[in-house]
């Protein structure tokens, strides 16, 4: 099986996740090994989830996960570019739909974006 | 003066490079601390080469800099995206203007999009 390559850093790669029609860039994640061998199998973004340290289906909770459309690697195969399909309204644990939504301008930061679902409903916290 | 997380991934944040008109994903590469200063110092994308370990002005041997149009951090403020004027015909050093141009199908790798410049010209090796 094609891989990255997971040894230059500690066996994470990271996975840069594309909107596949608008080119929206929706996240930035990371994968080991067994989430890239998830995501082919299922052809759902899965990942690692640095902050609690395991295997990370995307949307499991919130129901917004994203198909795969398209998988790329890069010159060194040492980064992952995916393009997927996001099912529901947005990326973002905030409920906007690119987790990149902190604009520095003038210095400052300046939010693009509404949330466009309620994260207390999703997740309730 | 404002900053991604640098401590969470021992003083490196992963940076999404993104042509500003286009929308194509260009490359992934590392900003350390110096490397974020110089880049909004500049206006001009400066990276963390990590085999080189040195501050590296993306295309200074090449002349195909990029100039940074748009910066994003995103929800957790230790990832960045850069949308930026990518000077010059390509990005990556083979010539071709993504570096994610290794795409996955049919469990092979089928290279996308030719070579813009002989990368033996521009680098002499």
């Amino acid at each position: 099986m094609i891989r990255p390559h997971f040894e230059k850093m500690g066996g994470l790669v990271p996975v840069v996740v594309q909107d596949w029609q608008s080119g929206e860039v929706l996240m930035l994640a990371f994968m080991n090994a067994a989430s890239w061998e998830a995501t082919l199998r299922t052809g759902v973004a899965t990942y690692w989830s640095r902050s609690r340290r395991e295997l990370w289906i995307k949307g499991r909770t919130s129901g917004r996960i994203q198909r795969v459309r398209e998988i790329f690697l890069d010159c060194d195969e040492d980064a992952v570019l995916l393009r997927v399909e996001q099912v529901g309204d947005a990326a973002c644990h905030t409920g906007r739909r690119s987790c990149f939504h902190k604009q520095l301008a003038g210095g400052e930061i300046r939010i693009v974006g509404e949330p466009l679902f309620d994260p207390r409903e999703v997740y309730g916290t």
